[in-house]
């Protein structure tokens, strides 16, 4: 039996009693999607996570991914993982039944991989980068593109990836140099290196799909430049796979994920390689930005699952092992407490559990505001997409930010057994770390947050959020046991939309290095409200059902664990807020008037 | 030439200019240790660091210690780095020179550790491991023991441990149950598991000497029955080297650090295995509290050193890696600037260099008074050895947790790159992680501050360090530069104070449980304000040194950089006090008024 590494009752809680995910069911697309048939896809996915990927989380960073003669070597159990992934209908779970899917809601798909990321963060990823990789040929493809591509990658049997990266262009996009070359069928011929391309080659898997970006021959500079590209490593010709000319000049080799892969691809290299235009010339960049919106709530998401499995390493061993007494138990005699009995020890469940509930409730309110964006109509649908715009960078860096202090806590409870592998803490610790620079850097979502998306349509997302905010304070402040923290919620959402304000101010009288230095505190400090609101949601519903009485004993437990989490991180985390204001309000330019030199 | 990995600059800053440490020299014992010939030391570390050192720091990791057949198989590079310490005199150099020392200051030989750390801190911890365990043969032991030991030890040829840790003893020393029983010629035969012993077994070393602690059959339980033990590797029987039936089950696969073998050890389990008393039965604990406290400055230096390294790395790509341009610079055509020209950065990079330069400055301090409250008298080494005593849980735990952060933010300076290992941080990233675990976990010295050190005589200590800190804040507060910050730091050092006090009185109303349960909040908020008068220190220097103007262009980059820097950490990180003394001051037990069912 598998260990457990994630909370099936707190998923169900969120789903079905704070976000009412069921409700989307209105909706005729999501008809299907009842409680119960949630419920359904839970189990279904929780069977996936214990029998194919949680038992070879560990086996594959152990027997890590290598390159050998030009071939990449993973596990055996990798592709079976796939494969039960995808024969449970997970990778087109979304697409119409038309076209062969389950017209599943966002939200109820992200519910699943949470599951399979807490399970194995090391080959879940697999899965759910060629679900994105080939959602790109089903928007924008051409009729034989797809025809020729989506069966095989929506069934798994081919893996796809983004081939965005190159060694002189990493978080700067707009100066990617691969390039294509015209060809004489309406093909192009590709030129150039990609780095670090997750997925990108692996043992058994029959073909790859790289969703590549190059510069068309004479194409502009800069991001309007950029077109969008299927390169297969094998072509299809008369039914046959013959080489394109991917060649991987070597894997990484990551301090964590281990098992998945990222290669160093050379395109064009050894022969011609092919590549098919997706869309219109130069519309690149911009179609590659819908698969990289979802892959940062798919970030968000890994972090979470991670953050999740630690936690629960974490609590077992809390729950199993004696160390110590209490402080003023003087007798040596005496038995050893648990260590969970100690104080600081529930001070970092707590906070892991925090985390690993404010990220997975932010997961799912992300998720539902895509549905809602894509399937409602209208001002819902308009503001929903503008919120699920602002939310991104804070469902992207969140998980990922505060994952790694979780992890590192859960890797504390254990003291010296943690920092070992005969505990799986220490995989945890590396795997989780990759989430701060996967899909863009912290930094680079601090600057999106303020400087483009609060920019969007004058500033209403920022003022439709700061509603849902004050809506949520003004649903749970009658309740007096929700009182103090409603008032310290407030009081931080207008502590943070001031700073908003007088950041705008220094934008337009200082430019926008000023404006934008401290990007990443502000994108922490918006986080912390964000998760404080979603901590408020969760705690008003758990103060219900408490009243209400009449509970079993285990949920008992559950409710009075989240009243209790809650309560933690208003008076531990939430406080954190207020030095990042402060540092915010203070515009002396620090970084910005200085010489580098002076770093030394 | 190896990377730069420490700053030299900085080491002389700090021992000179700042806390003067050539003033020693006026006590006989240090008479030779003038400014010239402390510099001439820190020379001599820095080719040993460059020699022996830095170059093998990678492969210790890369090609890792494994244990085969019995044997456990380290780099022949790690016997030589080894030999050159200790042929560089300084395993001894502590000692008077009539035992063979130098009488080094312990501030000049832990400037030099902190080079030696920052080259390699997989291998120079052997060597101040055996100095550890020496000592205590030197201070306690017998004059047959000594004879046999201290010269294979201080000679490097022979390596010490501290076998302190069992599997059911580990924060809990009170209950190791490894047992002595006494034998016919004054020796005892022991017979234990000793767990996760640093230095516990390699290859190429002809003896080891575990410093081991076991109950003497019918001694009285708990703390006051422990007893120190010499228990070698191999005995001496007319000059040859006899096994003493210490075998080594296996060494640990540790995250980070996988040059230094993390040893577990059965005492006595395939034969008799000999012990030699140290001191007095049952004051084991007590002598071992002696090297512990050593250790725990030792493994802030070690940590110190490691964030430094990582530092010097991330500092060099920041100023070789073109990536981006400005907010604001639109042209794609435009060059990209070198990522040390963003703002953020800076902010990752000032950031990094606050928690080295503060850090040192820690370890300077702590030394400083280990050094006066040895060789000084009266009031002066009484003073002394309380501030020393009060401050070593700061010691063992700023640089260690703050490390952990800092070395972080040097990978995310590299983005993707840092989580390889084409670049080192990575490896820094797993090796400083085990300092918040080693010499007791960062609890553990929470509680030892809160609840031990601040009791000593009637709070003497905490009295004697609020009264430097005062005194540092008059001394600057005049210049002008530097008045906000004073006004900054004496709000926040009474805000401890306070938070002190209101802590004290919680303990007397509700007991020890509720009065700890937030310790580790107190080291957090103690450490900033430590670091905080450290800092301020500095800055105080630097601005009389820029204030004389007539700088080389290196040394005004220098100073100006330590004002940065020093602005930096209260403009950022010194506001990180507020939460912490928040939350101390809501005394509302939310850790201890729970049930552990809660936490599901």
């Amino acid at each position: 039996m598998a260990s457990q590494y994630f909370s099936l009752q707190n998923l169900r809680f969120l789903l079905h009693e704070v976000f009412r995910v069921s409700e989307l069911s209105k909706i005729t697309r999501f008809e299907d999607y009842e409680a119960d048939a949630i419920d359904l896809v839970l189990d279904a996915a929780k069977q996936i996570g214990d029998q194919y990927l949680y038992p070879i989380h560990r086996e594959m960073d152990k027997n890590k991914a290598y390159f050998e003669d030009g071939q990449v070597h993973t596990l055996p159990g990798l592709n079976k993982a796939i494969q039960a992934i995808a024969e449970g209908g997970w990778i087109n779970a979304h697409l119409d039944g038309a076209d062969g899917g389950q017209q599943m809601p966002l939200t109820v798909m992200n519910a699943g991989l949470f599951i399979f990321y807490a399970a194995n963060s090391n080959a879940a990823p697999y899965a759910f980068l060629t679900q994105g990789a080939a959602n790109l040929i089903h928007q924008f493809g051409s009729a034989p593109l797809k025809d020729v591509y989506l069966d095989k990658m929506y069934s798994g049997t081919w893996q796809g990836t983004m081939a965005l990266t190159e060694p002189q262009a990493g978080s700067s996009l707009s100066d990617l140099t691969s390039t294509a070359q015209p060809g004489p069928d309406g093909d192009y011929l590709i030129q150039g290196q990609k780095i670090y391309i997750s997925g990108g080659d692996y043992s058994g898997v029959e073909n790859i799909v790289h969703l590549t970006l190059a510069r068309i021959e004479g194409a502009p500079a800069g991001t309007h430049g950029i077109s969008l590209f299927v390169v297969p490593k094998f072509l299809v010709k008369e039914g046959r796979l013959v080489s394109n000319n991917v060649t991987t000049a070597g894997i990484y080799g990551k301090m964590g994920q281990r098992g998945y892969t990222a290669a160093h691809l050379m395109l064009g290299e050894q022969g011609p390689c092919k590549g098919y235009l997706v869309g219109a010339p130069n519309k690149g960049l911009s179609y590659m930005f819908n698969l990289m919106n979802e892959a940062r709530i798919g970030t968000g998401n890994l972090a979470t699952g991670t953050a999740s499995a630690a936690f629960y390493a974490s609590l077992q061993y809390a729950n199993e092992r004696p160390q110590g007494r209490h402080p003023g138990q003087k007798d040596p005699t005496s038995p050893q407490e648990i260590i969970i009995e100690h104080a600081d020890v529930r001070r970092m469940l707590l906070f892991q559990k925090s985390v690993v509930e404010g990220s997975l409730a932010l997961v799912i309110q992300a998720s539902l505001w895509a549905d809602l964006a894509e399937n409602s109509s209208g001002e819902e649908a308009e503001n929903a997409h503008l919120l699920l715009e602002l939310i991104t960078p804070i469902v992207k860096s969140y998980p990922s930010e505060q994952g790694n202090y979780a992890v590192s806590a859960g890797m504390q409870v254990l003291g010296g057994a943690g920092y070992t592998d005969d505990f799986p803490l220490e995989q945890y610790y590396r795997d989780i770390r990759v989430n701060s620079i996967y899909e863009g850097t912290t930094t680079i979502h601090g600057m999106d947050l303020l400087g483009r998306k609060l920019m969007v349509e004058k500033g209403k997302a920022l003022k439709l959020f700061m509603g849902l905010v004050q809506q949520e304070i003004q649903a749970a402040e009658t309740n007096d046991a929700l009182s103090a923290i409603c008032q310290q919620l407030a009081s931080g959402a207008k502590g943070l939309h001031q700073t908003t304000m007088s950041l705008m101010k220094l934008a337009s009288e200082k430019g926008p290095q000023y404006f934008l230095a401290d990007a990443t505190l502000y994108l922490e400090a918006f986080s912390i409200v964000t998760i404080g609101w979603l901590w408020l949601k969760q705690l008003r519903v758990a103060e219900t059902v408490l009243a209400q009485g009449q509970l079993s004993e285990a949920d008992l437990d559950f409710y009075r664990g989240k009243k209790l989490c809650g309560e933690y991180f208003f008076a531990y985390d939430f406080l954190k807020i207020q030095p990042l204001l402060q540092r915010l309000s203070n515009q002396d330019g620090l970084t910005v008037d200085m010489e580098s030199s002076w770093i030394n």
